[in-house]
């Protein structure tokens, strides 16, 4: 039988980074956990639910057994979990502190859903509990780990694009649940602003390297909807960054699901569409020439992000999108929401470099650093 | 010999209205003049040039003789042409005014390239002319007469994308001479925003029907290069319109050839893209089922224009995009300017109604009105 | 914590269809295993392979024990296993027949990979082995499990697309190896063709539901080139259907990679680019009023196979895709080999009915049969 | 007033070749005479009509009098027009060697447009009948004065897209009036393989620089059908070009309108689709590298085949695609019927060079020749 494959040998189960996913929601069930079991460097070593019944059914479907399976009141439990060397924090976003805190303090590295918490000062706290333990903290921006967008990223940094001058995004989509988590303000900390605008202000923060100057901001609250009696259904945001540079976006909870990301130099420009969704992006680079659509080889955004997070654990350094670069976005979320409130102009004061929240940078496919 | 075509007769070069083409720059040379000559109610009557030699050459080129050429002395020499019906101004902004005025004077109708003016109250003055001496004056706005645009439009009016909520827009594009009249802010009374951002202002305003309540802009002048020492080279702005809808839109003479709208209602979208350019048009209509490309017979931009002007003069009603409409972007623009300048919110007032400032709706090729 | 998800109970593990992986290649290693981990119905239960340390790799990075994996010599220790349900055959074409009728021999139900094996009569004896033993064979025609290209059968079978006339499809690609077992005609059977040009003949069939009455071919083998010493380059071939449809196919290895199904009928028309891709596919309906893009839920193209024979094994009905489907395509191909050799056109005969090789229509997400 | 526009001065209109325009149908109405209105080096100067009406009501709509209109009987009229330097074929197929020999014999160069006459027979009497008198015999081959074809072109011939392996293209549209001459075997010579299949053929050539060595057809007449009595409905056909390089085609009057070229090479491929429409043309072209399109400054297709056939006229040059190469089309198009006909490979010969039946190259818009 001469058919020998020429084939990688996948990492040995015990030798991966175990991670206890905490929160069994959709985005666990549905795209966290399949990731994860087809991710090279990490594996699903712990459940931790509310329902109990749940959580051993999935234990079931998925190898493990119902020891591995932990309600949150049984998370410390995790502490002498050898095979868990972090957790992933799959929660509403007025959980993510109490969580993260509790992890560090059991000495667990934690990934954290983004955004990171409910505010900056939330967010802050989370920072110095994992900093005070050893921890490592990071922050799960998916887009900030894929071909497409360093190759948008790429296409700014090397000046193909000539000087950048303006950016334009938008991420909307419907919620048709007014009991949903997402739409309670004490859960969620706001509304479409922190789940979804945080997409395009996050990923223009990247592609840039720079810190906005200030921000301006408009936003729409129809009260009388039961949907949106506590947070807004769509809010319209500017934001100023140095060199006159201006990007303008929208989110919203209230219109048909729409990512995009469009960046205009003075040589050419640069379209995402759709810019954040979980598969089929694209990325188009327009120029006098003409318009280039770069091929990827196929990859899986989740686990790209979750191994770039089990290499940090593994060399220590600091993950790329760690918990100051979740901390910086709520930062200037806080002054979206007050501009938004006061109808003024809010300004974040000047800050100089490049990256400057960020750790190592992620080693892609086909990518040299 | 049975081979009779089936074709419409075109209508005989003597009694279409007859045009004098006020300006023989780019614009006119390369598309007015042709679009008019295969136009189907207009034709070109005379040209008023500062350069006889040119206009000669030019008369030569296009079947007219020397005697249809006329300088910008000469201008008057026009009322005794009976067959010039109206003339069509496509001179520098700051020009606009006098051309209408002298025109007006002459019992000449008018039709304007946009911006109408460089200022509202300059414009206002515009359409107050023509009113006293009982002529049209309909403002160039391409964009409002082709099936693309309309298609965008009832898209929006009919329901199909459901309620909308936000909207989008760029107009960008490079200017490389510092010597264009465009550039010289006494000429072009603006930068970008009354020449390729006025697009943008003007056909949101149209696919809503509504007018915007307040705006906010920021804008970027890099006065230390050539290009930018009058007028500025970006504008960011936002408008807010009834209902809590929003418009973001990006202007600018610094950055790549772009032209967008994007219109979100909670059912669906449309997207153009090019939204604004002489040819190539694309709309795609996107909800739960996926994306529509409606198809369209082709037609000449230009020409549809103009012959809406046409059939204005023969029938005596209000063209569909009066001086007045050109008037109403002006009081916007004015107060995007004024937002820039301030840092400030700039409040419109409210206006009930739909298609304020609209008259007789244009007759496109297979619509029903 | 008030947070239990809405979630889809996952079945166990326990109960899903147990499948022993014959053959530890490429496809198996990169798309089937991965797939088949996050199948709902079925799961791998067993590997076999040739070289058993990579197999016992293999077993440990999916949590399975030394204990599963087999030698092709250890094949008939399947027998005991009662968690196998069947085998999906992974192997180079040739071996195919044997590995079915081993697994038939031990009453396993038997998936196999396209083409079912290397020519019309070796695939007939597999058809008949299973019928003795009384097992499943299914042919795994991927692309006959997917929302996509159901949508192509339907535009084709409603009428949608007005009377068909002539199709049009290209499955071409680059192959490198020399080496590789698809080079080698005593494995593989042939070259481009039943590797992927079989994609173009049989969804050609899929969508029409008929059968072709005659092929013409030709065919290029630069036997120079060391790639195709054995096999062929390219097949250019045409298939005539009942009623005068035609359709024009192109194969290669030696063509950057390329993958459209082209439908033309009197009202409308359809196209599929890329139309056999792993990822990705797109259709687009195109008619007077203009293109439509159906939007899809995200599925997996392998699970969908895989669940469609796995739910054929619980109810006992025969798979869409039975051996007898892949014998059909076994006896055009051969007719195209002959056609390509003589440079005569072949006549395959009459066949009436629809969907004579077909059996159980598949359930698809979100689809009502 | 300084604002002298910086314009290239056209061509006074009395130095321009004087073309007649035989035959009024919809080409000549709507694209043609549009397109040579706005053209650089041409002018109408007469038209030949059956319905003396019509012409003169043309005539009147385009500037000319009355005296520029002839009669099919009047013809010769144009004998001692000076300013009629050529003649511009829009007549049935069957006609046109009649009006090409009587414009030969007055001494009048002919543009003619394609196919040139009804078999290769007839069409090689016109190019002897104009050569005997001296004149020059062009094709009217429009696709092969495009930049986007010649940027397909060069993409083959510079080896961007690796060595040629296959190609395919579709021309198919739905023909309604079984009155039109069209559909008539003695006018048309032929159904949708001389009028839109031809493109197909035609461009494949002008492509690959080769001609084919075989061909194989098949075709489709449903006789019942009012329409397809003379002539048939579809032809698939095949042609086998020098180094084992093979293009599919398709062609039909009874098939929604699509027109497409598909250049497959080793190290990538050329799409054209649209590929034929006389607006919106578009190209791509894409290896491992991604997709680009280039971008090609707006240009007219007829505006640029009739002004190479100016100034062929002024140089004395061959033009790119004088009668032989329209005789070279006929050629192969009588056996593609042929093979239809015998359900046999029809072979060609071989043929050395490159660029056999051409002459001198056109100058395109931004091109280096």
């Amino acid at each position: 039988m001469p058919l020998k494959p020429d084939l990688p040998e996948p990492e040995s189960v015990e030798r991966r980074v175990g991670l206890a996913i905490v929160g069994l929601g959709k985005l666990s069930a549905e795209e966290l956990i399949p990731a994860i079991r087809t991710s090279q460097h990490t594996r699903v070593a712990a459940l931790v639910t509310s329902d109990l019944e749940e959580g051993r059914s999935f234990a079931r479907a998925f190898d493990l057994t119902e020891n591995d399976v932990y309600s949150y009141e049984q998370f410390e439990g995790l502490k002498d979990r050898e095979d868990v060397d972090a957790v992933y924090i799959v929660l509403p976003n007025s959980l993510h502190r109490e969580y993260t805190e509790r992890a560090a303090r059991m000495g667990k590295h934690v990934l954290c859903e983004k955004p990171l918490s409910v505010n900056a000062e939330e967010a802050q706290a989370m920072v110095e509990a994992c900093r005070a333990a050893g921890v490592h903290l990071m922050t799960a921006y998916r887009c900030q780990y894929t071909p497409h967008h360093w190759a948008a990223r790429n296409a700014v940094q090397s000046g193909t694009l000539g000087q950048i001058k303006l950016l334009d995004s938008i991420h909307v989509q419907v919620e048709e649940d007014p009991e949903a988590w997402r739409m309670k303000l004490d859960l969620a900390g706001g509304g479409p602003l922190p789940d979804v605008g945080l997409y395009s202000l996050n990923i223009i923060r990247f592609v840039l390297g720079t810190e906005p100057e200030w921000v301006f901001a408009a936003q729409h609250q129809p009260k009388e909807n039961p949907l949106f009696r506590e947070v807004e259904e769509s809010v319209a945001f500017m934001l100023g960054f140095p060199g006159g540079v201006i990007a303008n976006c929208l989110t919203s909870y209230g219109a048909h699901k729409t990512t995009t990301l469009r960046i205009l130099g003075d040589q050419g420009s640069a379209l995402m569409d759709p810019a954040f969704s979980y598969t089929g992006l694209s990325l188009s680079l327009t120029d006098k020439a003409g318009e280039t659509l770069p091929a990827f080889a196929s990859y899986d955004q989740f686990g790209l992000e979750i191994d770039h997070f089990a290499q940090r654990i593994r060399d220590g350094k600091t993950p790329w999108t760690p918990g100051e670069e979740g901390v910086q976005d709520h930062r200037i979320m806080d002054a979206i929401y007050q501009s938004a409130r006061t109808g003024q102009v809010v300004r974040l004061g000047a800050s100089a470099g490049q990256d400057l929240f960020r750790g190592e940078k992620p080693d892609l496919p086909g990518q040299e650093n």
